[in-house]
């Protein structure tokens, strides 16, 4: 009954050994090795743009910061929901690497931002000359830190409102693919046909050791962003090992295959809170994460029970048993059957 | 004959076994996995420092600006040699980490900054109140990006003269094992008992995927710098895949194997070097590395032959045949003695 | 009828005079002339603060950005009203100076945090460890941006809250006189007496060319500062004209005097305001600036009959003549009352 | 005898009446007041430039920090010769506004970049593809920091070299207008005409309280540098003080009057200095300062008979009186000629 994270179960076997199958002879470092070709051309081909810049990183935190960093100026004040991962959960690392942003945080409903609540909060930047920050670019988180996704046409409503400003777009994709599975659309479709510029197209949460790739689909931004991911140091010298993982992971299709798996081990869970009594869930999950509200008492006994997951709001350990607290749970791809099955019957019994 | 890098060839099957091992079940995230607990115990134990504070990240580069973010002020200026990998190849990552240090280089014999030379340096800064760069850490890289080895005498008189005037010093160890192999100390003879407060203790040329300890002597700097790696977008959410690697590479004595083998392969390179005419060695080297002067045209027949090496100066492609170009050659742990022997054999012949 | 900004009137004949005075034969330069002696030394005794570190720089920003860095890491976040001059004013000068902290903006009543915002807020960050920002100084301003004034209790009860979690408090002063003289207090009761460590003290909205004061209650920070103020670009070779303003500002009470003035010029706007028909104050003024609403159509006659002021929401100039905006007055010491009753006068016809 | 620094003196009394003159009435803020239009037009056309972009800032520092940032990436390397005062006395501002560049210091002769050490340097980075800095702008020091001047020709040279590779130029001119009058040519020649692309325009050191104007001859730079002069707090919000300094200066010549003054006390100086007995003059001055060899004896006769100059090397105050120590004169344009023969008559009794 292991709900904790994406990132706390195993990588795909499938990818361990491309990494063992990569572990062979001499390879140029850096980001020229043979293998990291072949993954750009994958991207490009999956994506449909054979001009988009394709770059590797091993942290989501470093896709998004980097990538922002080469859409912004320091000036700037990038437009998110309250709920981003890179304002919540990111220790400033968007400040740091673009010398100093502000983040302003969109109202959002079920952790979306929507096309009036951006356009006012962009209305309300950049209106006292060269004494506030100006507009910087809208960062869409897609599926979002609560599980929801945007559909093709939100997105399309929000590119359009940051593009009627001139500003760009970011998709964080630390879980693309379960909001591409959930979708049921193409990543073309999900992204630059969307108005979205650049996307953290992230692996990490979905069965790789820590992969993300990011994608311009301007590749003007691409040397500007290989100076910074160097001065980063997030420029891998051994660097086969990240495309090993990237290419293992779009090849015969995996990444659909652990995100559709991921997210049904999802549903499944919200299938059964949906049935127990004193439980209520919290925002729309479309993904493979979900929140759902329970009496102290009820954590206390889930955790006592084996259960593994986050009380994100309060402290389960003391306090009124009837205090109604929140908890996260998480399915990756490795996300056994059993385990929600029994994690349901313990909620329920 | 492969001699461009030690980070081209593959990493050892005992770190890709136990990378396999690692891909098991659920394990805790960012950290604060069992192995890193383990990792961290071996290095205190090995390091005779039970108090030292250890993490992990996954780049050269990350390991050396973060260290020495955490011993710096933004108006520092750090003590380095003219040729430090710091310096020459991290992009301005150093300075990008610090928020805005300078480097002072050092002149350096053999690669080696000489005690006088760095007490003239230091003696040259922070002549001017609040109007110049204060004197900040001092770095010194064991192995010297040039093969060269500093002795720990030699390692001892400088840290007597960093601290002399109360500054830190920081150990770029990005070949660190080759170095304690070579000088047959223990690793504490090498670092704390030679005045070194943190060191970049480096894996990845050595027989890993990509990873390198940050070690910090005195535990007070631990918090700082988790700040500062998260911050920077090197703490990794799969944090069990650093771990695995660093734990194998610690078990039954598999660094230090490398090591030699590194060491030994670069010692027969340099015999053979040696008896060629026309070839002249630079630096005493003691390491895993190697430079030698050759005429163009050598260069270009070793190429044109098969060999794989940087010519460091100049262009080997164009120009006089007689002029004098530097070559560069690495040996890493799975490098090749009959490689060598038939390098040796065309360079001769 | 001039009520755009109280940095748009002239500076005190006496400061001009004692620029002059100032005007003399040779002086050290970088803040170790003469006058800068008297005057670190005018401010601790005023202050009632013997040891309090006090340094000039020449604008407000470069006091809030330098005082503010000086206190926080670059990890951090900084709890200030959305209202806040260093949020909304000050181009991200924060975030480049503490190299890329977070402003958590804490929600204001009047213009002015109260205690349970500022603790819910507080409670609200660094609730996930090295993930997120950690807490940082909290910063006050007084009098607020909105006019409003803080009390000598609330200040208190802001700074208490503040220490309970161990965090620096810093009071953006560009208004300080204006607060004080309104609160009748002392500077000590203002200050250090209240829980603040740090403050920026403003002289350029009231009668000087251009000088504030930064003061550290705990001198510790004395050093720290000035080295970030040299790197700033904000320390003065030609320092004597800087301390020659500030030496006139404390000297018979002329920083008393102008700021009585500002404040009584506002009150008599306000008093008038409030016979106006149609219009509406907006917060509780107490010092130099007023807001208020009134019809497009009143802003519009106002304006064309030679009236200066800002509206502050939406433009006077286009759209229905009963829509209601917001505009702003600001009175400082120069301010003409004969012009405020011909403001009035018009406002009312 | 006052040659401690061309920043210890008086303002001229032109100055300071303008200061009094624009003392009245209402003005816009930030650089929008009527003053800066005319000092606009007034720059344009004295450098021959009706497109330049124009903007003032009050130390030499920020309008050094700030305009090479506007020419720079953080990731660049900035060239400039040893002695710069970029690299020696502003303790990493311009490390810090670019964003952490590096400096490459430049060989110099008489404090003089070369074309061949230049193109030297140039060569010497930027070899190593992303991993090193990329060559950003060279910055030349005008008059020099040792007084001595580049001709127009070996401006030309340099900043031929620079364009050769792509490079933006920079002149800072601290002490512009001393090398101008020097030099007798005309602004233009001295700068556009002669390859420079951004000029620090000083007058701190020659007259004035405390401005410098910062000038790009393309003006497409002048909204980021705006931006970057806000976010740096060095925008002046009574800005019309910084515009009245430098209309007095540009007015009547008076900055030329002044620089001529200056120099020629200069000079007066030097010709005394010649007629000293083991007394050797360092660097060909050309302009307002001058270095020179003496025996420690004699400086300790000078200063003890009331010379006040800054001994650069060693400590005055003890070691052999016989060894040699560099002092280093200043004059500005209120230097006194009978100090000056004061000064030289007891040099030589």
């Amino acid at each position: 009954m292991f709900f904790t994270s994406d990132n706390a179960g195993p990588a795909h076997p499938s990818v361990m050994q491309a990494l063992m199958d990569a572990n062979t002879g001499y390879a140029s470092g850096y980001g020229s090795d043979d293998g990291m070709t072949r993954v750009r051309a994958m991207i490009q081909e999956i994506f449909e743009a054979p001009e988009a810049a394709v770059h590797l990183v091993a942290t989501g935190t470093a896709a998004n910061a980097l990538t922002l960093a080469t859409l912004s100026n320091p000036w700037d004040t990038i437009f998110c929901s309250p709920m981003a991962h890179i304002h919540e959960d990111e220790c400033n690392a968007p400040e740091f690497y673009t010398g100093g942003t502000k983040l302003t945080l969109v109202p959002a409903t079920d952790a979306k931002m929507t096309p009036d609540a951006l356009r006012a909060s962009i209305l309300g930047e950049e209106t006292r000359g060269v004494h506030g920050p100006q507009r910087g670019p809208v960062s869409i988180t897609q599926a979002t830190e609560k599980g929801t996704v945007y559909s093709v046409a939100e997105l399309q409503a929000l590119t359009a409102v940051a593009h009627e400003f001139g500003l760009k777009t970011h998709l964080d994709g630390a879980r693309f693919t379960n909001a591409l599975v959930s979708l049921g659309c193409s990543p073309a479709e999900m992204t630059w046909k969307a108005g979205i510029d650049a996307v953290s197209f992230g692996g990490t949460k979905n069965g790789l050791l820590g992969v993300e790739a990011c994608i311009f689909f301007d590749p003007a931004a691409s040397w500007e962003f290989e100076l910074r991911r160097k001065r980063g140091a997030h420029l891998f010298s051994k660097h086969r090992y990240l495309s090993a993982q990237m290419e293992a992971y779009l090849t015969d299709d995996l990444w659909l295959t652990l995100a559709a798996k991921a997210n049904a081990a999802c549903a499944r869970l919200i299938t059964g809170l949906k049935t127990a009594k004193d439980v209520e869930i919290q925002y729309q999950s479309q993904s493979n994460l979900v929140f759902f509200d329970a009496p102290r008492g009820l954590h206390q006994r889930m955790l006592a029970a084996g259960a593994h997951y986050y009380v994100t709001s309060g402290d389960p350990d003391s306090g009124p048993a009837d205090e109604v607290l929140t908890g996260r749970l998480v399915c990756d791809w490795s996300c056994d059957h059993a385990a929600i099955d029994q994690f349901i019957t313990l909620l329920t019994q």
